[in-house]
């Protein structure tokens, strides 16, 4: 098993004096993922639960839809590949992987979209299937945060979690900002765990990157302690998901499609 | 000219009241590289310094060596397109684009590279050709933090900054992690700036995809306020690359190479 920290000896300046530390720091591990025989991509993570973040990436990138797609999945841990079989991948995707997606007005698509893969497996969610409260939202991000020892005590990992309204359900972090999202959703795929009227809480920036995930997942919630970018924000608009970010202090901001927000029973 | 952020109205939850406001948030913005003609990378940034980006990247991916190897560059700016000719494209580059670098014995290779166009193109370094006192990286940290007004306003940004021993001589943000120390590098080809010599400082985690660009530029030290990963500290030994991080409420952490770290005079 590769570890997800190592200790190493460090110079530490604190208040003019300096001293020698053992110090905690995170690792990275890259992933090479082989779909028949052929070398897909090289993906750095943290080293835990790479079959799901496998299987979360290829159906996020439409390679394949469901667990089942696949016939066949080895992890070579030591080596960092993992050889995925199927006989259901999808050739379009595979064709456009990060191809940009192009229509006919100008460079960027109406939908936001930057990449055609995204625009193929994004799902747009209409109706309200999960709403919160305010504190409802400070509770989740709370719960969030405190499971997420590994950040606070090394720095530098991602956290994400898959929530519903009463709390917490899953919890992932990797070092790189999609890897959490997608190690969710592949468990979520290998346990048929309905993400409908689930809500994910992230640690980072909501980029387009990262809204088209929780896109790709089908979640129509999506929570952050940080800021979202513009293109985030018309992607969630254009897709009927809710952004709320900053939560931070007893206060957030909420972007895009309030109605999910519920402010009747406390304001 | 593209906006680096626009304005949006939100609903403000605070203190238990909700209101509508302007927030300011950051945009993002897909570019094209396409290189003889051919599609090469889309990469999402902050729209400003495009050209300089492009440039940095090209170079740092090995793709060309210098400004001259250029013959033409041309940013359809609306669009998000970036047209590159050059007659010195390297091919066994553009071959390796996102390939894994793998040696004989395992899939880590042994210096701690990941792709092979970063074990290409990283530089390695001997000597010192800097040195900072303690009070110099509290001081580096916090011109470029100063600087870096977007951030703080909006969130969600990262920032870089080439600095010599006197002071900080350029800085640049981005929302993408390696994007600002592209625009960096492609400023410094464009101007012929010696790099050798100075320091990087950089509001993010040094993870190894960041370490191997200070690498790619050929700069011997790097200061980050954030936390590094273990392969970012093992390249940056192999390398001989100085790595300062956690640098706040006067203390930080001298990882590697500490010999370009003068505690002579304060201690």
């Amino acid at each position: 098993m590769n570890k997800t920290e190592v200790t190493r000896s460090i110079l530490r300046f604190a208040n003019g004096q300096v001293e020698e530390i053992e110090d905690r720091i995170v690792t990275e591990y890259p992933v090479t993922i082989k779909v028949n025989g052929e070398e897909f991509v090289t993906m750095v993570c943290t080293p835990e639960y790479i079959e799901d973040m496998v299987i979360g990436y290829l159906a996020s990138e439409g390679i394949v839809r469901r667990r089942e797609d696949i016939t066949d999945i080895r992890v070579q841990e030591k080596e960092g590949y993992v050889y995925v079989e199927t006989d259901k991948a999808n050739p379009y995707s595979q064709r456009f992987q990060s191809k940009r997606y192009i229509t006919s007005c100008c460079g960027m698509s109406r939908q936001g979209f930057v990449f055609v893969n995204d625009a193929l497996t994004a799902k747009k969610m209409t109706g309200v299937h999960v709403t919160l409260t305010p504190a409802d939202c400070f509770r989740l991000m709370a719960e969030m945060q405190e499971s997420a020892a590994l950040f606070r005590e090394t720095g530098g990992v991602h956290n994400a979690a898959l929530c519903d309204k009463q709390g917490m359900i899953l919890n992932r972090m990797d070092i790189g900002r999609h890897n959490a999202l997608d190690k969710i959703y592949g468990y979520c795929l290998r346990n048929e765990i309905t993400i409908r009227d689930k809500v994910l809480v992230f640690s980072g920036r909501l980029s387009s990157e990262i809204l088209s995930k929780v896109a790709k997942i089908g979640c129509e919630m999506v929570l952050t302690k940080s800021a979202p970018t513009e293109l985030a924000l018309q992607l969630a608009e254009e897709l009927g998901i809710t952004t709320v970010g900053f939560i931070r202090n007893q206060s957030f901001n909420v972007y895009t499609c309030s109605e999910r927000i519920d402010t009747t029973e406390e304001l």
